[in-house]
């Protein structure tokens, strides 16, 4: 079955807004086997939504559209689809009803109403989450089109609770696709280690980097789930054996889902101090539910004063060493530790700019410690060269001590230098 | 001039990816005043790609191609194009320069070669923040076709740096595009608001809903962006009138930017105490350039010996109240406040789930306090029903500390509920 997507809407094509919901859809679509082969966006017109959608449905089976199903003016999918499948725009008793107890006692304007239409003959997936429905209309020929709101919270969960059941029984095929998720290796240095891994057809190998780290993905098809998974599982065996502890997880979220679930199987707590980094690395470690049994105190220590009369960072050394130092790191590591009474304490002091840089301490150099009750390491790293900017400094620093936490409670040992 | 970027990679099928390149490349044709119609996404796959970029040609004038540059063998974008085009790829010498310049001592394999290659009679474009270096190809018929590398850091400094001055001369009308930015009030009751402004084609203007947050963008056209912009003021004047004070800006990045820029302009400081929202409020503070001169001082402390230890609310008033109360928030608030010597403490204190809810403090319940040397105001809401979930607890808890603060900055009433 091979499928598309139409992401409608001006906003995407002035840039103002990013199409998360191609991605969303897309990933439910690897994960049910279906194969997706294009992604179209138009804006809010309807000559050209027309035509995009008479393309899409003469060569896929299946064409999904976002957006353009809202109360505004602008969003006309739904007129469109109802004239290219051919069928009219009818009243949806239900709709309209789910339509009125969403607004109770507060007015509904004559544009909300139009959202309890519905193309002629279309299940109709409710919207628990906002109040435009989405459809599923079958076609001749087995073909079907199917109709999502914009709004991406709205559109993850119509998908999976109703999208998703409704499409598994179309597809016949499984794709089994694993991610192997790598930091501390550029996209050039894995691909020539796993090269001769990436000329085949099934299962296919792909390298990328994204946000600094590098990934690969493993997919392989197969009748069923399970002989998709044993296709690919001795390549990922192989890429994980040449890559080696650069691999931080597989089919894992992120670096900070690796981190926090290993501290919590060790029942070990953690506890931050940072600088330029301003709070980004205990947001990502409190991104998680169940953070809380691990994470009890984050400093954000962005003063030199912050850092002497909570940290306990000693005036002395602040004036010796300057804020952004291996010594005030370490300070920082130890003496929050100490403050949260936790197993680890992370520190992190840099320049992210784009001021504050001086001829000794460059923008983007950034020190970071790990302290434990009996020892400390510090990192030092210079950040800059391909990814510069404020908010490369700070996601990186963020992304490193992070790190350098995975590898101690691995026992791996850490980088001086990422 | 109508314009059309090609997308190109299989992780964006895949959903592995979100295609911010596109948005990126949008705004910048937005600015330009070039009509971007369409785009298209496909995978690394020869035929399908030369299928899309023989329709791209066939209808738009200018045509972007993004991904597909780099070292790796999937990457397959300038071989087709060089096909399409009917041009041979050549090597370029300055490129193999800069290429074994950025290795410097480190082995550069055969794969990374071919990263020197360029289209025949191509405009190289230097890729300043990594390797693969971007193309222009002028083509018979006044239509162009720009090559730009995937990793968004590479593609937004290429845009800037070389592929708009190249392409300003192409375009010979000027858009204007407005953001106003709301917060506190729903895509819907916006609509109606403003809905019969929504009727004319040029200006624009579409309404749309992103992040919690309620956008009304107005766009113009005209000779010139002066002349463009006459046209435009009106109608934002208008829609700012009926909106009223949930407009927080127009064309500015975010709530955190106003509320930055409004305490710099004071000379005012601010500091955070947040347990639910872990240090994503001082990260959105720290996000701007500049924010050291109004924030020292950020405590996350997410579990109660924090807030009792470091922040000195009272063992007492969180035994009989709960972490979770209007009391807390308030101490949380003034404490920091006076820890940092700050004129503004914000406190943030709730359940982001997903556990920890009871029957008298459900999921989504958070109390909000911003105190100064002389009074506190608290509030409390229970962010659930369109968007439930964690994340959005957490960003939503964050932006309405956000826009108490704007509020209590320009002299608005702070509402009690959001």
């Amino acid at each position: 079955m091979r499928a598309e997507i139409v992401s409608i809407g001006t906003e995407l094509l002035l840039g103002h807004t990013v199409n998360s919901d191609a991605a969303i859809v897309a990933r439910e679509l690897a994960a049910l086997g279906i194969d997706l082969m294009h992604i179209q966006t138009v804006g809010d017109n309807r000559e050209r939504l027309s035509q995009a959608l008479a393309m899409a449905l003469a060569r896929s089976d299946l064409v999904i559209t976002t957006g353009g199903l809202g109360p505004t003016d602008d969003d006309l999918t739904k007129s469109v689809v109802a004239e290219t499948a051919g069928v009219q725009l009818v009243p949806d008793a239900e709709s309209m009803r789910r339509l009125r107890e969403y607004f109770g006692s507060r007015a509904m304007g004559s544009t909300q109403e139009r959202q309890a239409l519905m193309p002629e003959g279309a299940t109709v997936f409710y919207n628990h989450k906002g109040t435009a429905p989405g459809y599923a209309l079958s076609l001749a020929g087995g073909k079907a089109i199917i109709l999502l709101p914009g709004p991406p919270v709205e559109l993850s969960h119509m998908l999976v609770a109703s999208v998703v059941p409704w499409l598994a029984r179309l597809s016949n095929q499984a794709l089994c696709s694993t991610m192997i998720r790598t930091f501390g290796i550029g996209e050039g240095d894995a691909a020539e280690r796993i090269s001769d891994l990436m000329a085949g057809a099934n299962p296919t190998v792909a390298p990328y980097a994204q946000g600094g780290e590098m990934f690969i993905r493993v997919s392989a098809r197969a009748a069923d789930e399970a002989s998709a998974r044993a296709l690919a599982e001795p390549l990922i065996s192989e890429i994980r054996r040449r890559l080696g502890d650069v691999v931080y997880g597989i089919d894992v979220a992120s670096l900070e889902e690796v981190v926090l679930r290993e501290l919590l199987a060790r029942g070990m707590t953690i506890a931050t101090a940072e600088s330029c980094t301003g709070g980004l690395l205990a947001k990502r470690i409190t991104d998680l539910p169940g953070a809380s049994d691990a994470f009890g105190l984050g400093l954000v220590a962005y003063a030199n004063t912050a850092k002497e009369k909570l940290l306990h960072v000693p005036a002395a050394m602040l004036a010796e060493f300057g804020a952004v130092s291996p010594e005030v790191a370490t300070a920082m590591a130890g003496n929050v530790r100490k403050l949260a009474q936790s197993d680890i304490g992370l520190g992190i002091t840099g320049i992210a700019g784009p001021t504050g840089a001086t001829a000794q301490k460059p923008l983007g150099l950034v020190h970071i410690a790990l302290a434990t009750s009996d020892a400390a390491t510090v990192s030092r790293h210079t950040l800059k060269g391909k990814y510069p900017g404020r908010d490369w400094v700070r996601s990186r620093a963020a992304s490193i001590a992070l790190d350098m936490t995975r590898r101690f409670l691995a026992g791996l040992p850490i980088p001086a230098e990422y």
